[in-house]
Order: structure tokens, then C-alpha cells, then sequence
């Protein structure tokens, strides 16, 4: 029998109604650069499911190309980026931020979350530093939803980062890479058309949600970045054959599949909740969504790792470590209850 | 009927066995970041394909992307690279290149190549001028196989430019975005165990050569860049399911098909290059490749608009304009009959 | 005596006017970082010499630094600065261009010179050409008075360039490094005031016309580039004691020196323009202003030297070479005459 | 009388042995770039002072300027430095350092200061770190003596940061812009000697300590950096009359006066704190140097603000404020004197 695999969400190819669009139109003729009709379809649906008919839509290979793009052609020269100190952008994207020049301005997350509080201490500060001038100047907000600790914002968390961000004239950024795990779950409370309301932009991430690869831009007002498509060439992320990502997204947005491709993720992650406090391992962070974080005393470790692939997330405490367990669209529940057998 | 179109060689998606790699293998787990088995077993036959045993092969999104990085990640701050001015980075990249920091240092081309005559005598000058400090130093050599002319290196020009990049130890670079191009044309003398022989790094092209997306880079001395995979993700360039690159390469080496999935483009451009001559349409370039540049009269470019896709080139003189017909390795002969009863 | 030395026209300290403010002001307390009343004071006689009441004024220390900021910070991240070929920011600034991440756009010049025709040319090219969403697009027009020929620009020349920039929506941005020996050129048509008006920005040299360094640069409207200060910051050039440079151009800026301070280079350079044509050597470029550039056997290169001080310019052919000879506010005329004896 | 002020140590011109030798050469002809005799004396002077005759030396406009270059320089693309938390790098250069695409890595301080503790567990949490090939490796050190605090590196402490640099092949660099005044405290153990032997590169700080500006980089190894001309010019840091600064460090290193030159400051500080504690004004740091950090009632600030001029530092709780008072080499003991009598 297979090794149980819980490392990642994107430890499988695509959504099978994906592949078979890419299938059925491999050998037809399109025009490159995401100028072709499948690219304008997902564009139009995307629009649709955003409520927001004027929005830009545009489609980049990964998350990191994404978040480097956005920030570094909203921002300018002098500006940083708002950020919780758990962001991807803070520590996981290997200076790619800082590559196109920018710094991050991290401040200390809640339950990964940025809060509007600590936002709102942070800028008064700030802006009543008397040495503010010679300090980068926050130009942006980023958050991510769910945020690097699988958590949610709540609408009301959403609207009051939305109103301090309108206060202080700052774009605020959401990365949704994992943002279908974050439709699909009870307690999500912010929906599409939320998100293109309170946000200059965000992606719908494509890659750990049932895509080959692929996120989807969105931004409210398309003039927020102009040239897009020379920008897309200058941080090497426009694909030839872009139709690859519209034909991916188009399929997500088909029938709502996008609203529900995550359901099974948030099923396998609550069984699995479930599973690992009954077995007597606390879970460090209470997250609602597709990953697990349970708290492993050290000596389990290596037996765990022979029967169960998982992620180190980091020290608990001196004899304990917080792991990751990942559900995605593709997790069985099979593979589930296994994982039940193997901690009883 | 279709419209016909010749207007790039990344219409169409993926070669088939390429594609039915990524059917059969769709709903495996496997690792993330090209950390895949799929990856590894590409790499080995690159590896061989190349004799290259100790080379290093990564695998990026796509052709911009990937100049960058490697121009990027090679050079010293202080340093530029040395192009041919009608080169992809010097012209066609939308500033990626001078996005990291460093200049294109341009040669003026023959028939689309750098010339190892123009190469010494452009370093002769540099070293030799007093000035040398206050300029940009150059610190590697790009060119491109075949070139953005569709032209080829013999084998003897490519040995000349390494002899001068060896006197001035300058790093040989090489864009294969097109290589399958180069390697099944008849003229070819260059094969994949020259370039890994005598240039430092090199990508074989898999975007416009029968993949969805993705390029192999392969460096004789891995050392050449440390850190590659954070450099990678710096760059934006790590892909999450990197296994798609990995499946794709896996398939393009075996059996030699990356050998000869180029042959029907050539064929099919022989044949263009025969019916555009025939017609009374002379070529701009002397392109043994997959690319056809015929010279048309002005008055006559909405005729054909109205019936075949092809690219815009540049303009010949007031009354002609240059365009590009391609083929691919998708073309069908029966298209390019087609081609020559409407040029009739 | 003293070796002769027409070298260049950084040789000596500051003009004895701008060193006595120095040291009479030597042991005041002023605030930092340009916020004293000297650099005031120097700021609104360079307004009223401007006839530009509304300009913001800023001090840098040097041309380089004061082009790469003004172009890094006027440029969008896709844009590209246009420059003549022989444009001091294209040859001779180490990639302090691209270093902020930009491309210089070259067209080849006319005497120096970045014509109207050529930039016109240049622009509808791009404008025209079917892929330039995949280019840099010019974001600025860069050009010095004088040219790094020691040309300059007609009145007609400049305000035909603004045109072409006002119809293509570019900001001019003019290197006034040796501004002051335009000034004084009985050849110039170009005031202080028609910069200004027909600029959106330009420098006045300060280095090179008479201080111990410094630059001015003058935006006609100050919303070109918010948040300046933060940006000298960011590049490294915003110096503590700034006053140094306001004491000197608060120095330069009264009773009209810095229009008069250039007189005697003129003057050395005429009479060497006379020397060197009456001794037989033949001038390379005709430049009106302070520098002068014979053409010299190489075989006499070696004798020359030996009895002053030049700079190399460029090779002329196989057997002549160009010579650079400057003179400055400094150069005194028993100098100049040595040198006709010398070369009789 | 003239209003008190301590509000920086760079509110003066030069030391006046240093403005008399710019004075008395001011006519002399010499070669530019820091290609001068001066400069090459001042070289060896520092060589000497240092105990370091191979090391090279080379002249800057500012601080900031200096630390963006160094560390630019140094890195490798995919690296970031290392800093406490207070560095001037951290908060005070507006993104100086992510402008030239790097990360700075904070790590909490202690009274100002990285500990080697603290840098230790920082590293070896990294290099344990399972995804540290997605984050910004640290490749170089960053601390400046006196810290940004004022507090200063025992031998002890500076030896302990260079044996952890060694185990992880990391270079330490040191920011002296206010190193004389470290130099001339009665604490202080580290000598020019210790730094030259123990770092890989520092600077001598100009601008702060008698020089109207000016820094001057010392590396061990000259190779630390190569072609350093090419990358001062690049950053806009080759000042054209370099003797400028070349004079003044030849002053400064003349009679040891460097060494002595902060003294008259120390005195002042250290006067200065106990005229506050007298006066029941605790101070927030302790530092020895020439900057005094008293707490003040928020209710006095606006009288004490009337009569002498002061910085910000920071709130130090709701009705709390820090203030910075600083010292230099030309405080007069009357000003202090009168500060007392303010104060009573």
C-alpha cells in the first residue's frame, strides 16, 4: 500500500474536469500570451462570480511571481509593504519582494491575522514619527486569506482593515492562494464578491486549489496597475500559452466549482482535527481550514515519519514540534481513517 | 474551414505522449518543487542526452524568465551582458533583464548572430579604453540557438566565441527557446553534447518545442550558481507542481523525441520557404529553421490577413514589410498546401 | 614649473567665492540635511534666476547620483529613459541606470545630440511596432547642455524636443553637469529660464562649474516626484551637512555668477580651438563651450604627454587619436599660451 | 544670545585643521576620483593608524550611501544581512538596502546591541530551518560601534560576534559613522587595530566627526570587493573631487587627531548626564558616547523645546518622552553650562 501523504496540498496534478478541457483542445490553434477566447471566457466568469463586471483579470504562473509583481507595480519607489511577520511575503518567498526593491513592514500577527488594530497603531505611529521621512513609507497592505496559519478574517475584520486602508489611501492586497479552502469552509463569512468589494486586488489561486498550475488576478480598478501585460513580460511571467491557465480557470468557474472544489479538504482537515486531539495531540493553531498543526512530542516523530508523510512547521517547545498536516480537493477520506488507525 | 495560421510556434498545447504523460500520471502524490522522481528521471536522461554526467538541470516556467534569472544570478553587480542587438533580452523582454540590475551590453548582429569578430573587437575596445572603469564591465556572452533571425551557429563559430569567452573568462550562455528547432534542421552541426561542451549554461526550450511550458537549464559546472533553488524562488520561478516540467522533459528524452519533434517544422518551412520564392516573394533572412520571413508589398498584407494569422516582423522599406510565418512541430503539411494554392 | 594640465575641469577646489562662505559660516550651527537657511536662501535666488517662482530646488553631491535618482524615480518600473547613444547616463555610469532597474533606450546622435527628427522617428517606430507591449516603453527624454560633445542645443532644438515630448506625454529631464560653460558660450541661446520652461526637470552643475561639489536639480512642478527627501535617502544621497552645498550655490546664485563663472573656459577654449587648428591638428568634434578635441598622430601621443595633461577621447583611425583638452573657471590664460608655445 | 542646540552632531561645518587644508590647496591642479596624492596619503595613514598595511581604503559621501554600497556589494543575490532590530539600516535608510534588492534580517537588540547569543540561535535556527531554501539566507553582518544607542561593543562582545562569523563564513562589517566618538570614550576597549583585525570591512566616519562629509571604507581584504571604482560609480558614489575628502581624512589622521577629536564631546555628554540625573531627569540608555537620552514629562517638552533645540528619540510610556541631546567635537563647556542653568 501507497505511503499516507499529508506534505502538501499540491502533491497532485490537476482537477480531472481541468485536465479533460486541456485535453479536448490540446491540438487546437490559439493565440499566445492569454489573448485567446478560453482565457477571455475564465475572465468573464470570473467577473461574474466577483460581481464586478470592471474588473482586470490576469493570469500568472505562482504565487511568489504573483505577490512580487502586484507589490513591486502598485508600490512606488519608496514604499514597503504592510505585512504580518508570518506573511509568505515576510519570510517564505526568499527576498523575492525585496528583489524588485521593496521592504516588508512586518507587524506581529494575531493568529496569523493582521489585525486592524495593530494596522492602525503601526500607521499613527508612523505618521507621527518626526524621522518618518527618512523610514520606508507604507504603500500597500498585504494579507492573505486564509492567512499562512490556515485562520479566516471575518467580513468584520475584512471591512475595518478595508476602512483604515481607505483612511490612510493604502491598496489593500489579498493573496488567495489557498483561497478556495477558504470558500469551501463553515466558517468563512467572506465571500468573492466581498473580496472584490473591500480589496484593490487579490488572486484566486489556482495552484494548490485543483489547478496544473495558475493564479488569477483581480483587481477592482484595472487602472490601479497600467501596462499590465509589459510588467507581466519584465518579471518573466507571461506564458506563451497562457490558454493553459485559462482553460484551467475557466473549468473552475464552471458550475460553481471553484465555490465547492474544497469541500473535501475542509471535510479531511475536520476528521483529521478530530483524530489528532482524540489521540491526545493538541493542535497549536486553531485553524478552520485545510491544514492541521498538531503539537508532536519529539520522541514520535521518526516512528510517525515512517508511516505518514508530513511537514515541520516549527519548535513547539524544547520537546515538542509542531507539524503540518495538508488536506486538499484530491485527499480521500480512506487515506483519513488510515491516518486514524495509524495514531491510535 | 479554419483560418490558417502560421503566427507562432505555441499555438498549439502539448505534444501528445507529453500530454498522456500528464493524464496517466495526473492523480499520484508526489513532492513539490520539482523534487519529484519525474524530475530526477528527466534529469538523468538530459543528463545523458547531453554527456554531461555532473551537470545540474533546473526547470523554469518559461524563456524570460529564465534569461533573467541565469543573466542575474551569473553577473556581479558591476557587470553587463554581452548580446547581439537583435537578441531577445536586448529587445524583446520588456526590461526583465535590466529589472535585476544589469545592462545589455549590444553588439551589432549578422544575419541575427554574434560574431566572434564583433565579440573580440567590441572586448579589445573595451579593455583597451581609459576610461574601461566608469563603464559597465562585461561579465558573460548570450546568444541564442537558433537565433531570434532563425539563423544558426556552425559549429566552428560557436567554437570561436568560446575561445574569446575563454580568454576573457567570460561565461557562454545559450536560449534554446527553439532549440528542437536547430537540433532537426538539416544545416545543424551543433548537437546537445556541443552546447553542454563548450557553453557554461544553456536551456533546452520546452514552451515553443512541444510543452505546455517549462525550459531545462543545464550547467556543465553547478557551481556556476549557488543556491540555484533559492534563487529560484527569488526570481518567482519555483513552481509548486514542478513534476509538470519534470513529466514533460521525461517524455521529450525519450526515445530521442526532442531530436526529431522538430523535423515536420523544418519540412514545413523548407516547404513555405520553396512556395513564398515560387510566388515571387523574396525572404528577408536566410533562416534554415522553423521561421519563414517573406517579403511582401504592402498592398497586399490585408489580403492576407483576411486568410492566414501570421506575425508582423519589420518594416523592408516604405513598400514591403517583412513577416514571420512559423511552424511548429504541430504544423500539418496539408496547412501549408493550403498556404501555397492561396498564394497562387 | 608646474607640468601643464588641461585634463579636465575638476582639478582644482571651488571658485575662492564659494570657499570664503565656508569659511566664514565654518563654525555655525545649522539643522541637517539641506533644512538650513543657506540652502534656502540659495533655493529662491535659483527660482528667481529661473523666473520659476513655483520650482522645487534639491541638492545632490554629484551627476551621477542626480541622474540615476531623477530617472529612477520620473520612470514607472516598465519605462525606459531615452538617451542620444553618447549620453553620459548610456556609456559612462557603470549601470547606475540599470541598477534602479531601467533600461536606457539609445538612438544614435547628431553631433551630441538627440535630435527632434530622431526621437520622433524613434517614438512612432515604437508606437507603431506590433510588439511593443514585449518592449520597454520610453517613459522620459534625457539630454545634457552641453552634450558630452560640448554641442549645444539651439533654442529651436530644445523647444522642437519639447514638442515631441509634450505629444507623447514624456517628462524632459536635462544634465546641466557643465551647464555654466553653456552659459557663458557666446554661441548659447538656451537661459536659465527656458530650461525651466521648456524642462520638466534639469540640474545645474556644481561640481564641474565651480564648487567643491554639488548639483541643483529644478522641477518645474514639484508633484514629479513626491516624497524627494525620502528618495535622496533611499539613494544614498541625502547629505547630513547639507549646507555645503547650499552655502555654494547660495555663493554661485549671487550677483550672476554662475552665468559669468564660465567666461574664461570659453575664452582658453577658443584660443586652444586656434592653437591647435593653427598648429595643424584638425578639431574632431566643433564643440563652441570649454572643452576641445584635436585629432593627434599617435606617434606624437607619447611627446605630448610627457609636457601635459589631456584625457584620452577616442581612437579617430589607425594612426590618429582624439584628445580631450577641458578648461575651466580655473584655467588661467599663461596656461593656455604655454601651450601654444608648446606646440609650435 | 543664540538659542542652545544638541540636536545632532553634524550642525557645524569642518574641524578647523581640516577646513585649513582644504583652504590652502584649494587652487592646486590634481587628478579626480580619488586618484590624488592626498587621498593616497590619507590611504596610508589609515593603513598605518590601523596596523593594516594591506588593507584597502576608499572614500564615500555619506553613511547610507556607504552601507546600501557594502552591503551590496558583498552579498550575493539571494543573501541578506543580518542587523539588530536599531540598526540604521533596519529603520533610518527610507529602503536604502532593499533598493539595491536585499533583505535586512532583524534580530531583537540588547541596549542597542546584536549579541552573539542572539546571533548565535538566530543562525542555528536557520540552518535548521527544513524550508530555509525559501528564505533569505543570512550572508554578511551588520553592527555599528557606537551602536545606535550609543552604547559600545566590548572587546569582548566584538571577538565573540567574529568567532560565530567564522563558523558560519559570514563577513562582519561595522558602520563607524560616529566611531570617533567611540574611540575617544573612556570605555572604550576596541581599538582601530581590533577593528581592521577582527571585521572584514568598516568605516572611519567623516561626516559626523570634523569633516564637512566623508566616510572611509577600510576591508582587510581588498578582494572583499572587487572592482570597487566600477561599483562606487554605479551607486553614484564616485565623487568627482575626491581630494575633497582625501584632505580631510589626511587631517584627521594626522597627529592621531582622529583619535582625540570626539574627546570635547565625550566630556560634554558625560557632563550632560549628570546635569539630568541632577535635575531628576533619568536617562532611558545607558550610553557613554556623545548622545544623551533623558526622559522627559510630556508637560515640560514645549518649555525645555523654547530654550534649546533637541531630537525625538521615542515615546517612552504615555506621559514619558526620550529626547536626544548630542555632543560633538565643537560643543563648547559654556553650552552645557548654560543647559545646567536651564535646567535648575
Amino acid at each position: 500500500m501507497e505511503k499516507l501523504s499529508f506534505a502538501s496540498d499540491y502533491m497532485e496534478g490537476a482537477h480531472p474536469a481541468l485536465l479533460q478541457r486541456l485535453v479536448e483542445t490540446n491540438m487546437e490553434k490559439t493565440p499566445g500570451y492569454s489573448a485567446d477566447d478560453y482565457c477571455e471566457s475564465a475572465r468573464q466568469k470570473i467577473r461574474a462570480a466577483c460581481q464586478c463586471p470592471g474588473a482586470a483579470v490576469h493570469y500568472l504562473a505562482g504565487g511568489t511571481l504573483t505577490n512580487a509583481l502586484m507589490i513591486g507595480a502598485i508600490l512606488r519607489s519608496y514604499q514597503g509593504v504592510v505585512a504580518a511577520d508570518t506573511g509568505h511575503v515576510s519570510l517564505h518567498e526568499a527576498g523575492a519582494i525585496e528583489h524588485s526593491g521593496h521592504k516588508v513592514l512586518t507587524i506581529p500577527h494575531e493568529n496569523g491575522k493582521l489585525t486592524a488594530a495593530a494596522l492602525r497603531a503601526y500607521l499613527e505611529t508612523f505618521w507621527a514619527d518626526g524621522n518618518r521621512a527618512q523610514m520606508v513609507m507604507p504603500g500597500m497592505v498585504y494579507i492573505s486569506q486564509p492567512t499562512e496559519y490556515g485562520t479566516l478574517y471575518s467580513l468584520a475584520e475584512l471591512t475595518a482593515l478595508r476602512e483604515i486602508c481607505d483612511k490612510y489611501k493604502l491598496p489593500l492586497y489579498v493573496d488567495g492562494a489557498r483561497l478556495a479552502y477558504a470558500l469551501a469552509c463553515g466558517e468563512n463569512e467572506v465571500t468573492l464578491p466581498d473580496l472584490a468589494r473591500l480589496c484593490d486586488a487579490f488572486y484566486i489561486g489556482g495552484t494548490k486549489c485543483g489547478a496544473l498550475l495558475g493564479e488569477a488576478v483581480v483587481m477592482r480598478d484595472p487602472a490601479l496597475i497600467p501596462e499590465f501585460y509589459t510588467v507581466m513580460k519584465q518579471y518573466g511571467g507571461l506564458l506563451a500559452k497562457g490558454r493553459l491557465m485559462g482553460l484551467q480557470f475557466d473549468a473552475l468557474f464552471t458550475d460553481d466549482l471553484y465555490l465547492h472544489i474544497g469541500k473535501p479538504a475542509i471535510a479531511a482537515a475536520d476528521r483529521m482535527r478530530a483524530i489528532f486531539t482524540a489521540a491526545g495531540y493538541p493542535l497549536a493553531i486553531a485553524s478552520p481550514t485545510n491544514q492541521v498543526f498538531p503539537v508532536i512530542p519529539n520522541g514520535e516523530l521518526e516512528r510517525l515519519a515512517a508511516v505518514v508523510d508530513y511537514s515541520f512547521w516549527e519548535k513547539y517547545d524544547k520537546e515538542h514540534t509542531v507539524l503540518r498536516f495538508a488536506a486538499s480537493w484530491a485527499t480521500r477520506s480512506e487515506d483519513v481513517e488510515r491516518l486514524a488507525e495509524l495514531l491510535k
